[in-house]
């Protein structure tokens, strides 16, 4: 063998290797974040499904009879890792949010006497909860096990999009199982409107939970079918009682009557397991009507084993998360590859097999061309997650944007989501993001309706909503009007910049002329002199006592004036213009990232906690995501490199408590996946992504058309954090910022990393974006 | 002119005269039976409708907080003539039942200062009801109204099938609608599961009202348009309250906030009325959706006046009234056209114009071939009304009876509607009469539906409804399984007897044969020596302590052993051989009719009272109503006469208090109909119509297939009340029966009326069918 044919097979060799994807899943942790604030949930679902179904550990209302329940915040996605019990495995759960509902539709493997309430954790046997521990728990993409001690039952979790499965391996004996219609996250007496459960044949249950929580009138409609006929079966209302009985009483409602109907109904069914075999459970769900969810069943599960459909489910994760093909050291990627898995949760479909949804207006529809979603936390995500959508799966994104149009269409106030959940709108924070999303979808040409800019503009302008009035009158939110007038009034002049970009690209001089004057609102929140946002009246005059570090009272929310200030993604230049200038901004964000917030500064706001505080610089949440990157707009852009690798390694570690805060359907994940990736989209609308500095050694992103990106790393270490140069397929790269254009043209980008920055080459990058620079 | 012309002349205008059908609806009166217990609503719909829109003057639940509300009864339909203050005008009713439910979506007009809670009738001004009278209130078919004296507003009510029509004139100024979605019928607090409110725009409103009441889980979506732009409005949860309030509190729902939700909303629009013009609103409804609402509204009221609207109704009204054109005197046909009218009223329309309705299984279905109802009382509605429909409308019933086959199809039971109310069940009463009417249906050729005689038997045969194991296994319901044991085991043993007369019919002759064998199970709860129907034990004794009047704690419902041992309609000679023969059979019967019940045996049963008491003959409530026919089978057979007259004189009178007893769905009414026309279905399933007496001077029946029935009477007089002779088409007519081949035939029926019976006559004819001489 020559040396050219030596080499020739070397190369065939390494082409072949590479071709060869990695399992990527194997580094996916769906327990980080399950200990501590990051509110995920470890159980099994497959990428944006509509049931995520999960074990809940306890569910606890914030607030029962006027009395708060400090635990409640907790238990936003129904499991915490120190908990000794599991109550049962609900359908319905939120990746990481703030604020809890759902849990829908419980069910729990036992055996003995039929219990059927829940019992508490201390004394488990007090009702049907189970003791339970980690070692012989595993949480896998799309599959989740524990041993249930308390009944000897294996119980095993898969998913599909509309369809939770089940497999409970019981004793020999006889088996029961809890259906629990009153169980749901956030629960509490009065909850649950309504539930039913009709037994159709000895295989077959339908039924539904209706509920009046975070989401306003939320249905619920479910199709079980069960590998085993029952042998006998019951229930009755364990929660909220109805006040009529009627004439139902005639029947024995709670033994084998097969139509039962209650407030806050719990159900169960008996079942021979002498043989041995378990028992597996197939549960669709559906917004529309049983005949939807069974429809959904029939479509998804039925037929087919469970262990046919956790590969199924497991190979929908390895063909999802290896869009991206990275390396790196194992941490890294156990935190790289747990973020992408998390990214990938919420939004949620909200469809049935056949296209018919529920919407805004609680009528049916048909979705037609798109895929309906729902969980859209705007506030939270329109910062990262969406632009990453954007990135790797536009034509998933294009469906999401489709769906806020959707919602617009069917809206009374005519306007975009602000949170959509469920079929309804929960108003969760503030601001109007639905605009920043169609923005970045439209200058990224992910969609191209010609009604998103009308719909932007009526989102804009609804009189009623959080000050839009006063705000377009005055130029602010007075602090009278709006306890959070001032977060309010950074975030509109950004939504605003989002219309007067989309307005300009698509060619509406009036519109953009209009929108770019609101656009500059936020100037009028930043009070001369401070040179920080500060909550200002109506009479123009500015709240006096005021401040900065407070994250309770002073007009913010979610965060205190020292960092929201920062809010003005669309106008940095103008940001640090009101700040004093390029060295008293420099000075004042490495003091934010370096002096000590006093606790007492955040011990009134549930999401800013010392975890994700990192100085005073508040990563925990989410208005100070793109801080960070500001440093790429002065004369210290290195300064960048450095608080991106300390955030890395301080607020996402791989481990189960490693999430610094909520995961915020995503949006927490999403920063750090662009993060080490080396860039990051700090103003969402512009087709900028702003470089950082990455965490991976190597990546390869999957982009539409068969593309691919490349991102390769030379000396990433410990020490070698800083960038000292960038290549684009093979050439110096000169800009502080990649556009979507170079990303999705595909090819290789390439950091060479050092241990000193290279200040030159630092401030010779074209700076980012600013509108004040247009 | 010669004598031959002259007479030809005659005959013209004679032939001319009779074709002009006289205005019948001129006889009705909807107020007879709003005073005291026929439980009739006085206000606007059209026959059949699903808007039935009537004032409410006020609404009790039975049960407060454990308290039994002694007054709740009387508020059935909502309306109680004798009450002082209308609350408002609510869109659904019920004709005559004898419990409560509905009265949703209430409208009130009002002026001043809004109040958003209905007050108290004893202080009208503590809420938005009004004082009235009945000087300035008028009710006609299809139209209500009432001058509402608090506000000075003239209130007027018309109907379509789906849509509540109201026109408002109120003082020249500002005028307010209260929408109330809190109030209803037997309510109280906790009935509102939930309600919402969309302002579409300043003429239009969507929204929905969800109650758990008699109707376990009832949906109404509705749509309204309004005459006039909303000046301001707003609204607020006045009874129960949500647990959650949430992020919604952002906004200031109670003034001009689009969208409305809560758990009992009470909401006001106020309106510029400084023009005079009056305000109209449309009030659509629907059970699937508010699209379906608006579909609704816009196919039958848009774009149509108030008067147009009104005028449609009417002659709606007069057409179907017209089927039958009777003479008599004018409070004999006062008393005939207004018992037409209310036989009219239930079952209602339970489809969206579309074809799409909601079923019992919760699901949305589209009817296809048929026009799907509700409200189908059939424990009463059975015996009359239903073969009613039979005789004047066939292509009405069949759509009923489809729509019993298609609740059947529904039902996780597999079992036919016993109450069928509003998309769900209320299981009210006694029996499985479904199969009645499906019996009846097939026996007259109204329906030739393959199932049905399936459907039958699987109604038949559920195991767990009211003691039809036990009744397979003994042959009666053992008095300790079930309080009401041996009234439902003489129903049973008829609806058996349906069963197999289809069977026999359709061929079916192992069916056929053991159904016949059911049917004689009536003859086990006859007494040995007692010769009445007594409840027995599962150990085959008789209950002791026996009481033959009491309609409580017998095993009998509604009724008493000395009423309901007549229950045999399926075989009467077998019956009249159980209680010992024709003249201890006639004995009784005279007994029944004379002598007084003591008022301690009907003390506790709220259907059973003194008005609707002949000697001990209950008529106010359905068990006995064929009673009065059974002479026929006896050697004395003119005593029906006899008996008939006395309950047309005692118990349909023409004025407001004319009916001794609820309505119940139409079935009174319908008793009416029939024995005024001078024959009487005593047991549906046969063909037969048993010979009574006519009321009725003369009554001509439109029939299927443009044939007629001319039904004429000689020398009916208050003492002519004895059937001398009939005769059919010219000819002697020789049974004690019609039957519907007869009648459906079409000719002329003729009634020599005379002061004395014709004992001879009467004893020759022909004996109706009993199943013991088969």
């Amino acid at each position: 063998m020559n040396k050219q044919l030596l080499l020739s097979c070397f190369a065939l060799l390494w082409a072949t290797l590479a071709s060869q994807a990695q399992n990527v899943s194997q580094y996916v942790n769906p327990l980080i974040g399950t200990k501590g604030m990051g509110h995920t949930f470890p159980g099994a679902c497959v990428p944006h499904g509509l049931v995520q179904l999960s074990p809940d550990t306890d569910t606890i209302p914030h607030n029962v009879d006027g009395v708060y329940q400090p635990d409640a915040y907790r238990y936003c996605a129904g499991y915490q890792y120190d908990d000794p019990t599991i109550v049962g495995f609900s359908h319905t759960h939120m990746n990481g949010t703030g604020h809890s509902d759902l849990g829908d539709i419980l069910l729990m493997p036992t055996t003995g006497a039929i219990q059927l309430n829940p019992g508490t954790a201390q004394v488990p046997s007090t009702g049907y909860r189970s003791a339970y521990d980690h070692a012989s728990e595993t949480a896998r993409p799309g599959y989740y096990t524990a041993y249930l001690k308390d009944y000897g039952v294996r119980a095993e979790l898969t998913a599909t999009p509309r369809v939770g499965v089940h497999r409970y391996t019981y004793p020999k004996g006889e088996g029961n199982l809890i259906v629990d219609l009153n169980h749901g996250i956030y629960n509490y007496q009065g909850k649950t409107l309504w539930s039913s459960l009709r037994v159709e044949n000895d295989t077959l249950l339908t039924g539904c939970r209706i509920t009046n929580g975070w989401a306003r009138f939320n249905q619920t409609y479910f199709a079980i079918s069960l590998s085993k006929p029952i042998v006998r079966y019951g229930g009755k209302e364990v929660g909220n009682q109805s006040v009529y009985k009627g004439f139902w009483r005639k029947f024995d409602q709670e033994h084998n009557f097969p139509e039962m109907g209650g407030r806050g109904l719990c159900t169960y069914f008996v079942f021979d397991c002498s043989d041995g075999q378990p028992l597996e459970v197939h549960v669709a769900l559906s917004a529309v009507s049983t005949k939807g969810a069974l429809k959904n069943l029939r479509a998804e599960a039925s037929g087919h084993s469970f262990d046919q459909l956790r590969q199924e489910a497991e190979r929908q994760w390895e063909n999802a998360l290896s869009v991206i093909q990275a390396k790196g050291d194992a941490d890294i990627l156990g935190s790289f590859y747990t973020s992408l898995y998390h990214t990938f949760i919420n939004p949620s479909v909200y469809m049935d097999v056949d296209g018919r949804y529920r919407g805004i207006d609680g009528n049916v529809h048909r979705a037609g061309e798109f895929t309906n979603y729902t969980v859209f936390s705007l506030w939270d995500t329109f910062r990262a997650l969406h632009p990453l959508f954007n990135l790797i799966d536009p034509n998933k994104s294009h469906d999401m944007l489709a769906s806020l149009l959707a919602h617009y269409g069917q809206s009374v106030h005519k306007a975009l989501p602000v949170w959509s959940h469920m079929g309804n709108e929960n108003w969760c924070m503030i601001g109007f993001h639905g605009v920043s999303l169609l923005a970045d979808g439209i200058a990224k040409g992910t969609i191209s309706n010609p009604k998103a800019l009308q719909a932007m503009v009526s989102s804009s302008n609804v009189p009623y909503y959080d000050g839009i009035a006063s705000y377009k009158r005055l130029g602010y939110v007075p602090l009278e009007e709006n306890a959070s007038a001032a977060s309010i009034t950074l975030e509109y002049a950004y939504d605003d910049w989002t219309i007067y970009r989309t307005a300009k690209l698509l060619g509406d001089t009036a519109t953009a002329h209009a929108y770019k004057q609101r656009a500059t609102s936020y100037r009028n929140v930043f009070k001369p002199g401070l040179g920080y946002a500060c909550a200002r009246l109506a009479d123009g005059n500015w709240k006096t006592d005021f401040n900065l570090y407070d994250t309770s009272g002073q007009g913010f929310v979610e965060g205190n004036s020292l960092n929201y200030s920062y809010f003005v993604p669309h106008d940095v230049k103008g940001l640090i213009d009101l700040m004093g200038g390029d060295r008293q901004f420099i000075r004042r964000l490495d003091k934010l990232f370096t002096d000590t917030l006093p606790p007492s500064a955040y011990a009134h706001t549930e999401d800013v906690t010392a975890e994700g505080i990192l100085g005073s610089y508040v990563h925990g949440n989410e208005p100070s995501h793109h801080i960070a990157y500001l440093y790429m707009w002065t004369s210290q852009p290195w300064k960048t490199a450095e608080r991106i690798r300390q955030i890395f390694d301080h607020m996402y570690r791989n481990r189960i408590d490693g999430l610094c805060g909520n995961d915020d359907c995503g949006q927490m994940s999403a920063w750090y996946v662009f993060s080490a990736l080396g860039f990051y989209p700090v103003c969402p609308g512009t087709s900028q992504y702003v470089l950082g500095a990455p965490a991976l050694q190597e990546a390869t992103l999957q982009l539409a058309g068969g593309k691919t990106l490349r991102i390769e790393t030379e000396g990433l270490s410990k020490e070698n954090k800083y960038v000292k140069a960038v290549y684009l397929n093979g050439k110096p790269y000169r800009k502080a910022y990649l556009t979507h254009e170079d990303l999705m043209a595909g090819g290789t980008l390439r950091f060479i990393m050092s241990a000193k920055p290279n200040k030159r080459a630092y401030a010779d990058r074209d700076k980012p974006y600013s509108m004040s620079n247009e």
